[in-house]
């Protein structure tokens, strides 16, 4: 049951955007069991259009072919599809009905807009027939065309709500895919490669892959399969042989981030967490609160960036700042004793560095930061020498502060 | 001057991962003045790639493969351009000099990993002799095909440093591209349209794109053109005419960002911010301390979780939380008077809302928040209601509130 991608645009082949719609299309399917062999883009040009769904028609029992649906000019996919499949444009009353019972003050479409909408490949199978730009299918001999909107989250919804559905009850698939994803945090990718290089299994069955997803190493195990309890056995071995080696480096686990799992941790151990950043400016803060319900193991954060802030905020002494200065083991253990002393938390992170491109020293290179932690048991805050641009050195900062108070919960 | 990218790997086929370097590789080109007619992207297979390329090659007058080219077993690039272009695999001398030079512990390889790494296809250029992994070129009839790392930071390098001079240097292209991207913030994509339909231009020679990128819509302007001059003033006549119809509601220009020019509008007036936020938990902040250079103008955030917090680092009144709950006018207006009262900055934030996706009630569902922001000239707090999920709802929040500074400061 393969199949292929199509994303049609000039925003797509010169740069301007990102090919999402493709990404997320793919994955969708390939967790529904159905293998995506080729990704293609191509610009607004209906003859490119044409010599690449005709080639995708000829080797797939699928295609997915996304963005172009639009009223504006360069919205050209309706024309280029009835070129390549030798069909004509008819309007599709339905659609043309739904378009003009919008109010137009709410959106304004001209009548040269509303045909263009409205004229779809004669056959085509309106995948949704009250939404504004539906998508279509069409049946081809024995494939499948989708044309979605590029829209993402109109595509998104097409796929999940109407693409698999139909692709499951008119090309059932027969393989059962599990996969499973561990994000390692502290070891290079030669040496998660390393530990895992002592695995046996089967590389016919079992796939793992590598994949560096700074400030992270993911290892993704994938098994495919035509029987789903083997499929399942072979894949729980090595599912458990790549959890052990890679130990307590696994941060997170799927679709988890470190920062739910730190959640996770405190909250079943009814604790709450408080934060002070100089150098990550927020940032830890902003991660640990995208997690939904954060309110229950999250109390505060205090974003500490001029010296003023830190005595104001944390008590830090005004001669540790002249004496040590804002980077300083001195400055970042002040820095958690003053959320102790302010907060009824019982965890703490602070971190105070040099994020650069300026402030950099010889003594302190741009990459220095001092990350403090404060636990029921007592307060530490270390040297790091971090290593690139400016949001990496903040990314690698915030993931190695939520990593720290990852390890000593599970510890407690 | 028309080529094509190839991307390698079933981790982009299966959605595992974004395929950010055939991205990088298409704007790179493109605003050096060639054009990527097409971008494919093919599993880990041989026939697959072998396919791909061929047809690439008959089309284009370069080629860009990225991906494969290391030690694992699933690398099998070397292997599939031999095969496609009949070349044998011949070890290169001066890149396995370089590897027997790295320390075993530094980049482990087994004998294997290094034959694989070293044996390259017949006639491949090495473009960059002194890197692990370097990428090379090959001479096909009239076609220049480029291979290339999958690592992002190692393409990204060879790109900029090798590919862009090389092609300058093989084919010279003839063509003048100009682009520049106006972010909008407050205005739909049709009402963008809208505005911009009065424009008259040549279709021929100016292209307008929009591209919704949550919450801004931007709006491309590009001109291609033999003759830099004719390109210029054709191109400069549509940016004034676009900028002037769209107004205040560009929030920023090409790489800038939002939050970069509300830095750059308060170091012109020698003005300092300050910050307190809720629901959007130190996004804002952390926005605001991605730009380099931003404590000139920033000074704090606290990032006020709990009530406990708000009363603590703000002086929210307790009654004031007690009859008009945390999501509330009257508590917004007490964040924005606390941070005046508090610090010496200049103009202030302080966000409060319900981010979902739990805590909604019938008058204050999910979505609901409260903006206040404090100038010079005084306090306003705000009640907005804004649509979709958690993360969304925390990105609209912080570009609204920043909105808000960046048009108090144009007109102070």
């Amino acid at each position: 049951m393969n199949g292929e991608i199509i994303a049609i645009g000039d925003e797509i082949i010169s740069g301007k955007v990102l090919n999402r719609n493709s990404n997320f299309s793919a994955r969708s399917l390939f967790h529904a069991g159905y293998l995506v062999t080729r990704i293609t883009s191509v610009g607004d040009d209906i003859e490119a259009i044409k010599e690449v769904l005709r080639g995708a028609i000829s080797r797939s029992r699928f295609v997915i072919l996304t963005g172009g649906l639009g009223p504006t000019p360069d919205d050209i996919t309706n024309e280029a599809v009835a070129v390549a499949l030798g069909l004509r444009l008819v309007e599709n009353a339905a659609l043309r009905a739904v378009l003009d019972s919008i109010p137009r003050d709410e959106y304004p479409l001209t009548e040269t807009q509303k045909r263009k909408l409205t004229h779809l490949p004669e056959g085509a199978e309106v995948l949704s027939p009250q939404a504004r730009t539906s998508g279509y299918m069409l049946r081809v001999g024995e494939c499948l065309v989708f044309c979605l909107p590029g829209v993402p989250e109109e595509l998104e919804e097409l796929i999940r709500g109407q693409v698999l559905p139909r692709l499951k009850a008119l090309l059932p698939s027969d393989l059962v895919i599990l996969q499973k994803t561990f994000k390692v945090f502290g070891l290079k990718e030669p040496e998660v490669q390393h530990r895992l290089d002592a695995i046996e299994f089967d590389p016919n069955r079992v796939l793992i892959g590598y994949y560096p997803n700074f400030p992270e190493v993911h290892v993704t195990i994938t098994t495919k399969g035509k029987n789903g309890r083997e499929a399942q056995e072979c894949f729980e071995n090595v599912k458990c042989s790549v959890k052990e080696m890679l130990g307590d480096f696994v941060v997170a686990e799927d679709d988890e981030t470190l920062e739910a799992r730190v959640g996770a941790l405190l909250l079943e151990r009814g604790r709450v967490l408080a934060t002070a950043e100089s150098c990550t400016g927020g940032l830890i803060s902003s991660m640990i609160t995208r997690v939904p319900g954060s309110s229950q193991w999250f109390d505060r954060g205090v974003v500490t960036y001029s010296n003023q802030a830190k005595m104001d905020l944390l008590g830090v002494r005004e001669e540790t700042l002249r004496r040590h200065g804002a980077v300083s083991q001195e400055t970042c253990t002040e820095m958690v004793e003053g959320l102790r002393q302010r907060t009824r938390a019982h965890y703490f992170i602070a971190v105070t560095g040099i994020a650069g491109p300026t402030g950099g020293t010889p003594e302190k290179p741009v990459g220095t930061v001092y990350i403090g932690t404060g636990t029921p048991e007592g307060t530490s805050a270390k040297r790091y020498q971090f290593k690139g641009d400016r949001i990496r050195i903040q990314l690698i900062t915030a993931e190695t502060a939520l990593d720290l108070v990852r390890r000593s919960l599970i510890l407690s």
